[in-house]
């Protein structure tokens, strides 16, 4: 089995809107000192070993299909290999 | 300067809503594999540093007060720090 984190942010060039209405927010409670926020979205996805395709390309797959917007998001993973007690 | 990035997700104990659509969606996809999805907010944060508190206390008074409920949903953070080119 494996443990995949799967981490989904705008693009550099897209404007983070819920990002800057939390620095806005921040900058009232008076931490002056946040300079830049960006929000994204964060998946911890259990996936169990397949045999006819490899854990890479099942993530690719759902990434690019249903959890990130590939125009304006891009993605990045960690995929963990956990041992199985018998 | 510090990057600092932040993971809030539903602690362990608490329906994860969102989650759970997103599985049953992967699952009409065809991806049997996928055995359970967790999702969560991320931040990735430029913070300047500042005289009279450290970026640690920031961080978790941000969190606690504004990114994360602590109720319901835990948080992890990381804090790399930048360095100042002059």
């Amino acid at each position: 089995m494996y443990n995949v984190k799967i981490y989904v942010t705008y693009k550099e060039s897209i404007l983070d809107p819920q990002g800057e209405a939390v620095r806005g927010a921040v900058h009232r409670m008076g931490f002056d000192e946040i300079e830049d926020i960006r929000m994204g979205k964060y998946f911890e996805i259990k996936v169990a070993k397949q045999a006819d395709r490899t854990v890479e390309e099942t993530i690719e797959t759902i990434c690019d299909k249903l959890l990130a917007n590939v125009v304006m998001e891009s993605y990045r993973y960690e995929i963990e290999a956990v041992k199985e007690t018998v």
